[in-house]
């Protein structure tokens, strides 16, 4: 017997393509949309139809924006001679949000991935060369993850942009900001001993 | 500056009302609909849309349907005798899924919340007094949740169907199926204790 109505199972199936969104959790989603107004509802609906018709790739970066250039890439006080290669635009958000990188940036749009057929080809690495190539840059920080996929991206990069002879960097991995050290799990923790500075 | 699209902005604003979901979770649901394909993101939309305009309450027990009576009251197998309280149409769901309970139920969309104004008349209450005194019920199980306005709303619901003659039963409360005992908070341990039954 079928116990939730059509048109709730038809959303709770939407809800959870979602990421992180399971069964249980998209029913809690939908009957939490049903017992507030229809306007919510309707408001949400409206914001979903509209997202992919005002998005589009900046043809610069390559993150999602409604303009062309986008925002970053626009602004005049960026400085346009540091690239940040992300592989993803939420990456990029969440560096914006410390305030502390004053360049721009390159979004691959996913990490090296061989097992999933995600080679070279289909990042955005032929762009980032042709960027390279007709772009005056003068350095180059490799932001990807350190996850396996992240490593293996950032690896694929510095050899294929050595010959460029463009300085290249890569964010520093190590132990969380407040975390205290006996929580640290043993890989980080030797990369963070791996990565140590001189302080003097 | 703003980082975010306006169109991302106001679709990351709109998920972040649902509950459980954060800013940060909103961001990366708006994302990755924004990386996968349009006819998706349009899917979910229109089950948005259609959400409200098909579903109402049963006008029996009040839960959720598409049909009215709702699929539990409109099946002649289900024991109309026998009634379930709930708080919420999420909870029926729960039962629904144990297809150990064969009778029907009653929806009182949320338990007894003085501080927050949510007194008897803001629940299905006195449907459930009209309806106990119109059909022929012989059992009453009160299945509220085990939490403070859930303990609550079965007080006021036992002393309110006493004087009914029809027998009250409320759900057990113990140790969940396969926890540890040396995991269990003392409260539900306590309960598990004094709820303890005979198996001679």
């Amino acid at each position: 017997m079928q116990v939730l109505p059509p048109a709730l199972e038809h959303l709770v199936d939407q809800l959870s393509r979602l990421p992180g969104i399971g069964k249980k959790t998209a029913i809690r989603l939908a009957l939490n949309i049903l017992r507030r107004p229809e306007a919510q509802a309707r408001e949400l609906s409206q914001a979903l139809a509209r997202l992919h018709q005002s998005i589009r790739l900046c043809s610069t970066c390559f993150t999602f924006s409604e303009t062309d250039p986008c925002a970053i890439c626009g602004n005049t006080r960026r400085k346009k001679n540091i690239v940040c290669v992300v592989e993803q635009s939420a990456d990029l958000l969440a560096i914006e949000k410390t305030a502390s990188f004053q360049g721009v940036y390159h979004v691959l749009h996913g990490a090296l991935a061989p097992i999933d057929g995600i080679g070279p080809d289909e990042l955005k690495v032929k762009e980032l060369l042709r960027r390279i190539a007709t772009e005056e840059i003068s350095e180059i920080i490799i932001a990807t993850s350190s996850t396996v996929p992240g490593e293996a991206t950032a690896s694929y990069l510095i050899d294929s942009l050595q010959k460029t002879n463009i300085p290249i960097s890569r964010i520093a991995c190590g132990i969380p900001m407040g975390m205290d050290i006996k929580y640290a799990d043993k890989y980080t923790l030797a990369k963070a001993i791996e990565g140590r500075y001189s302080t003097t």
